[in-house]
């Protein structure tokens, strides 16, 4: 077993190149070190312009957007549904009528500038920023255990800020059920850090975010100028299930608050018989498992209406390749491959 | 100075029963831990009703009031206006329309429950739960660095919980300008704890409410059953200045946080030249006042629309006298002067 790992490890991968990123904040307008630091970003990026291009520009297209403008000023979550939500191949091609909401509408906005979704015209990685008021760190959220573009991002990440915690937790979704704004990208993850009150900006947390984001794009540019990545392990949370509050049968209002014992114990194994809940009465509710889990998410504000109190992973190691960007020669002929399968498949519909 | 001040805390001030108390939670209705603490408290009173009074009951009558129910369903500070913002004599008299804010008219109905502020039909004592996203502890907050039923109780609660950090905040405004639901009463005050984030309910949060409350009322019944409380010494903050970020020139946004070794450090003594924020370009900014003063409020959720950073405070000994209710003939003999008082003022306006 070990030895078929380490020649995973060894096997050098090669990728298509990173041309294009988008780093985009404010997808939910009340989590604000996205919102600040691209602003932040965007003003840096018009003095840049005045001044004229920058060396790293070369390497790296980098696309700055403030996702929900009209939930950031008025600093809520979203205006009318979350638009994190609204990225599904259903609802970006579903019917469109006057009276959609507000983020349904944006949600195509970005995917026309970002996407579309799913075709060669995407962006090559788009890293979104989020906040959390749960105890997390700084967390890589991504549909995939084996895309190793953000694999080796959250590796060099973690070897960059080793005094911030750091998880990479994989939400094990199909491509087509994804639903979240990093899905449109050709890679992509949500970078989400805690714990930040929503509607607040803490000085630690927007400067881990700031290097987090500037410790993801130099990896690119050095992946994009031709750096060969050593392979390795890397320890990934997958998302077993969510956990709602205890609830009053009669209103439907939650009937307890997170246990203190588990309150901020983000990534600390849950066993079987632990305190999870605290009534507001005083009794303490037990966790009823009976498999030793990770709790995160743990009484993040924005999932109360989500009926979520918290989430549970199952923790892996996960083996990953060496990996190096693909010459010019070899993306032309995986381009040709590409072509071809598309044009075969396309046969297969007709017949 | 000292024997004066000590006759002071030897003599015995005689004050009114506390007959009736009011206990007021969701007044902002993103503050969770009074939300579900005032409902707790109305289930155990409904269900007190059907098994029949309870002992303390005759000691003190208890009012429970979710002050703000719109904006609690919704989960937001306020729905079109801050009601902690709309008990001022002017604001609770003057014209009223049709297209008055919600919160507008919501104030009035709790001036008719509660008060009308300044009458002798209002509650003895209003207590306003709050909660605040800075590091703050439990504080009672009030308009009044005289009024000893506020500052015993304010010890009461020290002595009785020494665990929580336990400060006694003075906003020095004219009882004519009190513009918060407490200055109803005819003794009032708000207990502000955090750090907790809005839309959020910690466990600990909750439990220091929950006791504080009930120590609150403790005091009441102890007080209004004639003991004699001994005078002694009170640590007051009193509020001298609000302090606003930096902000864009341009688009006023906020261009700072709260400098990191600031964040958190609620009622620790800035000095001239302390950092204070640290731009999101990264720069710091520092203290330029002249004179070390106790910051508090440092960087509350809320306060960013009312353009305050944080806010500082002088801090004082006052000297606070022992204390016991009126008997029944003192209440007559003091209800009858006062009655006099009264008519007098009426013959010289009159004149």
């Amino acid at each position: 077993m070990h030895n078929m790992r380490q020649m995973e490890v060894d096997k050098v991968v090669c990728s298509s190149r990173l041309s294009r990123v988008a780093v985009c904040g404010g997808t939910h307008g009340n989590e604000l070190s996205g919102v600040y630091l691209v602003r932040e970003l965007l003003k840096k990026e018009k003095k840049g312009t005045e001044e004229g291009e920058e060396e790293g520009e070369k390497l790296v297209s980098v696309k700055i957007v403030l996702s929900n403008p009209w939930a950031t000023q008025q600093c809520r979550r979203y205006v009318n549904t979350d638009l994190n939500r609204c990225f599904t191949h259903a609802t970006l091609n579903g019917p469109m009528t006057d009276m959609a909401p507000y983020e349904l509408i944006r949600s195509r906005e970005l995917n026309a500038m970002l996407g579309p979704k799913g075709s060669p015209q995407a962006m090559d990685l788009v890293c979104d920023l989020h906040n959390t008021t749960a105890n997390m760190g700084l967390c890589l959220i991504a549909y995939s255990d084996s895309d190793w573009i953000c694999l080796h991002i959250f590796r060099h990440l973690q070897r960059q800020m080793p005094d911030i915690p750091m998880r990479y937790i994989h939400f094990d979704i199909a491509k087509e059920e994804s639903y979240s704004l990093d899905s449109v990208g050709k890679h992509g993850f949500a970078m989400e850090i805690g714990p930040q009150p929503h509607g607040v900006v803490r000085s630690n947390i927007y400067t881990a975010m700031k290097f987090g984001v500037q410790h993801m794009l130099d990896w690119v540019r050095s992946f994009n100028s031709g750096t060969i990545f050593d392979g390795g392990f890397v320890e990934v949370f997958t998302m077993v299930k969510h956990i709602d509050y205890p609830r009053d049968s009669e209103s439907h209002n939650i009937a307890a608050a997170i246990h203190p014992q588990l309150q901020d114990r983000d990534f600390c194994l849950l066993h079987p018989e632990d305190p999870m809940f605290q009534m507001f009465s005083g009794e303490t509710v037990r966790y009823k498992g009976k498999e030793p889990l990770y709790p995160f998410f743990i009484n993040e504000c924005a999932y109360y209406e989500k009926s979520i109190a918290l989430s549970l992973a199952r923790k892996r190691h996960i083996a990953i390749p060496a990996i190096r960007v693909m010459t010019d020669e070899e993306q032309q002929h995986a381009d040709q491959q590409e072509l071809a399968s598309e044009e075969e498949e396309e046969e297969e519909e007709e017949e």
